[in-house]
């Protein structure tokens, strides 16, 4: 298998909120989809993709039912520590629920996380470490 | 915010056996990473990054806490149905978790589901109405 995926489905409750959420609140637009039970959104050569969770679950033949941490985060890094402190104030006036206000960490980096209307977590990170191209793409 | 994301994270109950995972079951190679608490995976301009669930939760100064459905999945696309087909035989063989066996969609694609050792679902696909570049990127 090549080093590569190419969808990220999040399992939403509402998908019309969760979609409005990703339009209104990070000022993204969606990509044209074939029907109106999906949502999608074509970041730097993968699609996040926006899918009713009891659906999901079926697709995948297991149990809905979960609750709690769900075990994974999704991190945007920026291109500067003032730019992580523009998002948070910015998605804050917008009343998106700020997880963990922006701070320095022990690795070097400069951290906060906010979480979408299903409590997925987005890490809003400068890691003065990590180069990123033109697309925002990782420079090996 | 640009349309972009950097890093998945999945939550690990144990670093090592995750990491030796999706080296030995995906055959991919890992990163160098600063230290041996974190596994990073360079895919198609992002990172994939294997952390400890517990850590994972508390730099999100979340409870850890958390069963069931995760509410996620990643997929990874082929470039045909014959290619699922392979790569389900070749983690079948390897003794990885088969979710769901190959099979055709509503959708008009062929899909199939495989989960980690954390329960982390991956559909291995075949979409014909997704063109994927050479890198593995989305063509909008």
């Amino acid at each position: 298998m090549e080093k590569r995926l190419t969808i990220i489905t999040l399992g939403v409750s509402d998908l019309i909120s969760a979609t409005d959420f990703y339009e209104s609140k990070f000022g993204w637009t969606k990509s044209e989809a074939i029907n109106d039970n999906i949502s999608f959104f074509l970041l730097n050569g993968i699609y996040l993709s926006l899918y009713p969770k009891d659906e999901l679950a079926e697709d995948a033949t297991i149990n809905a039912d979960g609750n709690g941490f769900k075990g994974f985060t999704l991190a945007y890094n920026t291109k500067s520590k003032a730019e992580v402190d523009h998002f948070i104030n910015t998605l804050r006036a917008k009343h998106v629920n700020i997880v963990k206000e922006p701070q320095e960490t022990n690795w070097g980096g400069y951290s906060s996380y906010v979480s979408d209307l299903d409590d997925n977590l987005w890490e809003i990170a400068f890691n003065p470490f990590l180069e990123l191209d033109k697309e925002g793409n990782i420079v090996n």
